[in-house]
């Protein structure tokens, strides 16, 4: 797959298939894993940087992640490439802004990828639309079979997996989930469901992860805890209890909204609709509170004229590193608002 | 005139007509007047104010403002009904709010109007579409004299006309306009402006005149002065020379606005459009905010799809005791607002 290939397809968290996928938006297993022998980055100078690099991208060129694997030097990659990567979820932001040799290797389907070099030698992760965690542990658990095959990870009887950062020792493992909570936010208990999280030890964050804001009522939920608990025992406790509890109160708040509030619901959805169709100039954050609701109103039966493809598309798309691929241009913030507007004009139908 | 007709009518504040109609919306005059040898209404009983309310609506009765002219009681009319007229600008919140006999009388067009024992025994108003202030002094005048000729009015060789409040006293006149001022606003120069009418003895008031907020770029500018200058002094300098030197600050910035920040412009335009058309819930303060960016998109040719009649039916039609006689039903505010969404999305001709 090229770079061209991958951006002009829309990949595979958004693709609003899947288990709960009205709610969930995505799930996502990554581990974090470290070559026996070598430095740990926080250690290492760059020639052992780019040895690491070699190793693990010629691994991974072995092992394939799975149809026909991407395999991209982040260090050379342009600036812009590195920031779609990021509104892909396939890299981090830190990984994106870091220094020296690094890479990503990226699956056909975008289900499969590898960071190097990023905080710990290997992230590896695997990644599908809706809500499908115990899929995804039975995935990732394949692939890193097989690159352990090729590489030796660090390892230690009592700990586990050994990583940089100690909040990751043990399992190295940690599952997340996209969702989108719109209901919850609508109806003023969204502030509960996060205390509640909170007490189960799960982090709360924005849309990209670590350091982001929640925008837009998407929120990634991920376990925190790496040690004391086996991997099944952490998929079978987030995958299939807490997720799907927390899946359960937004569409009780659907359906209470549905059925006490419907005149509400509807306003929040039309008035999206009719800025999205309508702006001349639209930033990143409101036009993710926008799709919000129009996403909630698709799932919702509420406005029929549009679907969710297109949905997710504009959610991809006016990203701004998507938004400078798509229009071919370089652009500044004031320009790429005007660009987005344009953009989602055309996407929403409109004749104005 | 009956007052259904005086409800169906749109009236003559918004027809939109008249010179420098792009920037004023109407222009008023209006006299203090009281009748000698008998009491100043604070310290009127109520028998004096009945006596006054009948001499007056007798003599009005006589004089005939224009056309068939509608006497109403206000002590005995509905809430709505009270509440329409100060939405219509044909009496004030307090003579809407006051007690005791007291009452208007308006002319076939509201192009003419006497508010009965408001503050004085007898307000005499008016009113015309547009930068009219020289015909309109023309008009009370003649006006004023007719009604002379059956009431005699307190007056003194040294102060002129008495009033009940001493900033009347003199000329008893007041003249005001009602500008809509959107681009002096969008280009942030509205406290400029502010300043420069207050250093000018002006007062800047809202909508709905004293102690109400400007809402929605429209604000009443009115001379303050009633002592010291005659008439003629007042009407020319207000109408010939401050108030086209503001609507020459507006045009600059309107000009200013299409050939730099069209965009900027357009946004705010479409997304009013937008809104108004697709809404479930608007409240009547975001409704002018919106309609007064529609209203300068018209004037300034960007929606070409929409009609200046339309946008000032919606103006008038979706105020509370307007919304309230169009449906029929007495509303609370919650109702009142999904009422009104719901008419002007008809109106917007929306199919959403």
């Amino acid at each position: 797959m090229t770079f061209d290939e991958l951006t002009r397809q829309t990949g595979e968290w958004l693709k609003g298939e899947g288990p709960h996928a009205d709610v969930v938006l995505s799930s996502r297993i990554r581990l974090a894993r470290n070559i026996a022998g070598q430095r740990f980055l926080s250690k290492a100078g760059e020639s052992d940087r780019k040895q690491i690099y070699r190793a693990v991208a010629d691994c991974i060129a072995d092992v394939e992640l799975g149809g026909n694997t991407l395999i991209l030097d982040i260090n050379d990659a342009d600036e812009i490439d590195r920031q779609l990567l990021v509104e892909r979820h396939l890299i981090s932001k830190q990984h994106a802004a870091g220094e020296g040799a690094r890479g990503v290797a990226i699956s056909e389907g975008e289900r499969r990828a590898v960071m190097i070099n990023e905080e710990d030698h290997l992230r590896i992760q695997a990644l599908r639309s809706g809500l499908q965690i115990g899929v995804l542990f039975e995935e990732i658990d394949a692939l890193e079979r097989r690159i352990e095959q090729n590489l030796e990870f660090a390892f230690d009887k009592r700990f586990g997996y050994l990583t940089a950062c100690p909040t990751n020792v043990g399992t190295g493992m940690r599952v997340s989930v996209m969702l989108h909570l719109p209901a919850l936010k609508l109806t003023n208990q969204i502030e509960l469901m996060f205390r509640a999280a909170k007490d189960m030890r799960l982090a709360v964050r924005g849309l990209y992860g670590e350091g982001t804001d929640a925008i837009g009522d998407f929120f990634q939920v991920s376990n925190q805890v790496t040690l004391g608990q086996s991997e099944e025992e952490i998929v079978e406790e987030f995958g299939s209890r807490i997720i799907p509890r927390i899946v359960q109160f937004e569409l009780a708040a659907r359906e209470a909204l549905l059925s006490e509030r419907v005149n509400l619901l509807d306003d929040k959805v039309w008035r999206a609709v009719g800025t999205l169709g309508n702006a001349r100039a639209v930033s990143s954050d409101e036009t993710l509170f926008l799709l919000s609701h129009i996403r909630m109103g698709v799932h919702m039966g509420r406005c029929k004229n549009l679907d969710l493809r297109k949905v997710n598309e504009m959610f991809i798309y006016s990203q701004p590193a998507h938004l400078q691929k798509l229009t071919g241009r370089r652009l500044d913030g004031a320009e790429r608002s005007v660009a987005r507007a344009d953009y989602l004009r055309r996407m929403m139908g409109s004749q104005n």
